[in-house]
């Protein structure tokens, strides 16, 4: 720990009540003056600290920003996010990920932003977020398991991400294949999966995950408003973003834990009763091509499943999806 | 060019004639002195080159080396290994294609080894080769497709190897499941396939080639003489690696183009016929699990369908095979 996160420590044990310079010097084992001086370099990154003469210091309150120590404060898992990068801008929390696992990072280290220089989607389409107003977080997991199965992963973080916006914001969130979370008919979060495999074997996979929590209607882009929205903007005030990546994180890695035990079976389960277009008249466009049938089911590898016209099902690999019916 | 390779073109345009030293300084626009340098530093490469008073030089021979300027004289494919990149010694071609793909190198670069100091196959197993005795190439691909479909690359350049064998040097090849090139029941080669990509879509991928070619019978360490060999070793004498690698590009860069063209049937048709286990019993093992049953398919996405004595028949995806009927 650097001395920034032992002194908050030691601040966060008493909420309510002052602690003397004195006594944070002595354990910090620096002089009063450098307790200053790391009181004054945790205002600048938020922090709310009362000082009063003879009688301390006071933490009144922390700010909702991606700290390690913060998150690390609301941390509910076993493993998931115990290793954390967080970076107030980067190129994109799916690269940092990406290069981190290929150095060997554990399972369940995660990489968070505040903003990114070239966030992005499916196809190379670009992922805009205003800086310290959403979730843009990476997970680097290790799963034993065949390159075609990573779009289970993506299902169980979809999963997780739309549990996490009923449970923590109840929202009536659900999941739009293959990869998006919506609040009704607009998208509030998405999910990039990327991996390194051989031709039967994933090395690293990375759930990239952006989820739209404080951004403001007027910091969606006009081409995008009818079709993307945030928590705030769906509640009407503000939430934690912090305490919606402790929640998020939950759920992840009880999705995650069960599909190793378990399969697909349990997470797939989860998702017909989460998905908004299973058992609907939808159109798929992938490239050129359009499709249009009813959603049969959900194939092993990520697949839609659709019931043509004439009776024939078919398996879409990918595209984009619109409920028509 | 540098100078080495521009003294190269010039000596290899009269194989039967002296050239002056005063009309290739001139040509370099370099001193004679000069000359006499390059021609000592390509000696050390190993081309023999003869020097005689008052007639100049003559290239005698080229060393079976994997130096880019040879293997261009020998290259007779339209884009494959139009890029190259050779080291005498690297960990793994694999690991260094990687870098160069994810850096933006072009489609159909090649990186060359002489020796490699982490060779591997699948399953982090050890791919031993002597220093320029063989070849260990990776070539970047960047099939628009999904990463499931690695495999039929692997199988395009399990054929690309097999018929590489039949036509320059005679042998009877043929292709063990999923990634072995045999010469009877020994493995001449090893395809190691990796890939970077997102969920539905691979962003680019690496075939890794190790061919033995010229290993000699006491160069393959002992636990594995019985199932490894070398062209070398099936013929009785040294082949040229370089042209042996002339015309595995050639084999390769047709069947990759077939396969973007008119897909997987034509590929899979003709590992069919290459195949040494199509239509017979197997056994094969994976992790700790062992099943039996008769070869009956290739599924698209490379794993085995066995009938099994139940008359069912299952999908294999991954293991080691043992032919037993």
């Amino acid at each position: 720990m650097t001395h920034d996160e032992r002194l908050l420590a030691l601040l966060h044990k008493r909420p309510d009540d002052y602690t003397s310079g004195a006594e944070l010097a002595e354990r910090l084992g620096v002089s009063r003056t450098t307790v200053w001086n790391h009181v004054e370099a945790l205002r600048k990154e938020g922090y709310v600290i009362e000082a009063c003469t003879r009688r301390g210091y006071r933490l009144v309150s922390a700010p909702d920003r991606m700290l390690p120590d913060e998150i690390r404060r609301r941390l509910r898992t076993q493993w998931l996010g115990r290793r954390l990068w967080c970076y107030r801008e980067t190129d994109s929390t799916n690269d940092v990920a990406l290069a981190r696992a290929a150095e060997g990072a554990p399972e369940g280290a995660v990489v968070l932003a505040e903003a990114q220089r070239r966030g992005r989607g499916r196809f190379h389409r670009k992922w805009l977020s205003p800086p310290a107003a959403n979730i843009l977080a990476s997970v680097i997991l290790r799963p034993d398991c065949h390159p075609s199965l990573v779009s289970q992963l993506v299902i169980a973080a979809a999963v997780a991400v739309a549990e996490t916006l009923r449970s923590l914001h109840d929202l009536d969130a659900h999941i739009k294949w293959p990869n998006d979370v919506c609040v009704g008919t607009r998208k509030v979060a998405g999910i990039l999966a990327e991996l390194s495999a051989e031709a039967e074997q994933i090395k690293h996979a990375v759930i990239g995950i952006g989820l739209n929590v404080n951004m403001a209607p007027a910091e969606i882009p006009k081409a995008i408003r009818a079709t993307a929205t945030s928590v705030r903007i769906d509640l009407g005030h503000e939430v934690s973003r912090l305490d919606t990546l402790g929640e998020l994180l939950v759920h992840f890695e009880r999705w995650y834990d069960q599909w190793r035990r378990d399969g697909f079976a349990p997470v797939k389960a989860r998702w017909a009763a989460l998905s908004s277009s299973l058992g609907r008249r939808v159109e798929i466009v992938s490239g050129t091509a359009k499709i249009t049938g009813l959603v049969a089911d959900l194939d092993d590898d990520g697949g839609l499943m659709l019931r043509l016209d004439s009776g024939l099902v078919r398996k879409v690999a990918s595209g984009d999806m619109t409920v028509v019916g």
